[in-house]
């Protein structure tokens, strides 16, 4: 049993590791922060919560909840073209295991050092152990990318490959058996999922719309149809798969999670025809991968050609 | 057993029935929030977790939840003489009851809505019961109040009464018999706290520093000596006590629970003497009620006049 109090946990684990930023005004230690908004920006808000045995299994390592955690906040600020500036941290925990804290300490910076974000404030209350990340960034005005920007006769893109991290939480749930560098591969892409951030800057002013991956491309594509009011055309066998997922899985199951299967934290974006040559050579150019898998189109609705099994229209619901 | 989604929660209880502002560009519906910050002010961010069992009673109605879960968070905006503008909400719920969430959304908008605080953006999950809420708001560079400009010479101030949250827990704990009206006013002031924010903003630039009263008096205090790098006399028989308080215990046991016992969410701020006669002035004729306490002074520590008990220096830990 430790010793440390609420206030330990901050100082020790939290203040001292993060990050300082010049438009921090007040961090960490007062009832609130006080932070510097740039004048000609919106502000970007985003909140995400981890809950043990919902969003992870139990015997995940506390680098890697404390670094999905984060991820999954900031893919939030990626899908809007955001850039990050500060992040509060609500943790709650069953006990105040130091070994527990330091492993998420560091997982968390490890993430937020690279983006020079800070930790700007937070709060630390016991209980089931729980993980509710508030992001904050900044978008120049007009230039954010939204949900209900597709047009008809835009190219659906996605970055990266869809599905890794479906598989990886199968490994996780029935204890699949597969060669061991792949399962890390599947693992390492279940816990440790890369926000796009630099990817959705590239894409303002260039894209129509945008949304991150977190519930599967069918649930999450829906929702960026909804808000546009369009429909659209999916060609099943574009969509990116990763040479692992197709070695590990039959085509049509590898599809299946590229399609249904959640936690990715790619971005799914839609370009007009008159920006896609210059964009996608920017895209490339910085070295990221993305790929066209469709459509957009007036009819409203979600076709998926060369794909033969039943369509599931819903990701991942939490009060089914 | 509901039928709800996550996506008709938001909808329905949450996204309906918030005020709409001016300055929020856009607000629930896409991967996050774009918000409109005042140029010449700083953006002001606090969090506050609120766990079944910890922070309330299982059988807390859905409303009172609601309404101290916001109230925690705008007193930490009241602290800081700051204006609250925007909040996000992190929910998190066994079972997705359409009652209980047709209640806790009354409550928090019942709260919300005097200050016209929208409802930004949130994420509902299922898991243990826990709400945390991050609130926005903003302040003059220069004019925030922190809990480090105490100095000494300083008077120490607290508004309202203090205990009657404590005396509230109680109840709620103990089953300690009262007559009824008395009862309900201590459980009105444990579930309901008032958040102090048309007093904060008063205090700008008028007092040296302020700190909400969440954990206690004296631990509280005691953050503030720290920051400010002072220690303080306190009148014990100066504070102020409900005459329910007064009447529902002995002197000294109500004393005990206004310097010990929490979530009375006043203010607790330190005034210099050149301020304090045109600064009360104000107070009162805003109709507020505020009680000097005692004195800054330079000696650290914290000395109790009056009180012979002896000092427990802790207010509620979380991990003992």
């Amino acid at each position: 049993m430790s010793a440390l109090s609420e206030f330990d946990i901050i100082r020790v684990y939290f203040q001292k590791n993060t990050v300082k930023r010049g438009d921090v005004v007040l961090g960490i230690g007062d009832d609130a922060a006080l932070l510097q908004c740039a004048p000609d920006q919106l502000l970007v808000a985003a909140t995400d919560t981890l809950i043990e045995n919902v969003h992870f299994p139990k015997e995940t390592r506390a680098e890697d909840i404390a670094y999905k955690a984060l991820a999954v906040n900031l893919s939030d600020l990626a899908a809007m073209g955001a850039e990050p500036l500060w992040f509060l941290l609500a943790l709650t925990l069953p006990t105040a295991d130091a070994r527990w804290l330091e492993a998420f300490s560091q997982g968390l910076f490890e993430l937020a050092r690279p983006y020079d974000l800070q930790l700007a404030g937070g709060d630390t209350t016991r209980g089931p152990l729980s993980i509710t990340i508030q992001v904050l960034g900044r978008v120049p005005s007009q230039q954010a990318l939204l949900r209900s920007g597709a047009q008809s006769g835009d190219k659906i893109y996605v970055s990266g490959t869809l599905g890794d991290a479906g598989l990886g939480l199968k490994l996780c749930q029935r204890g699949i058996k597969l060669p061991e560098e792949a399962g890390q591969f599947f693992l390492e892409r279940l816990h440790r999922p890369q926000p796009q951030i630099q990817l959705g800057l590239l894409l303002r002013g260039g894209a129509n719309s945008a949304i991150d991956l977190s519930d599967g491309l069918v649930a999450d594509l829906g929702h960026l149809l909804t808000s546009s009011q369009v429909g659209a055309r999916i060609e099943v066998n574009q969509l990116p798969l990763s040479p692992h997922l197709k070695a590990a899985l039959p085509l049509e199951e590898a599809q299946g999670l590229a399609l249904h299967a959640g936690d990715d934290y790619e971005l799914c974006f839609t370009v007009p025809e008159k920006e896609e040559t210059r964009l996608l050579r920017q895209i490339h150019a910085a070295g990221f991968s993305c790929t066209a898998i469709g459509e957009i189109r007036e009819t409203q609705g979600l076709e998926l050609v060369g794909y033969s099994r039943p369509l599931v229209q819903a990701g991942y619901r939490h009060f089914p």
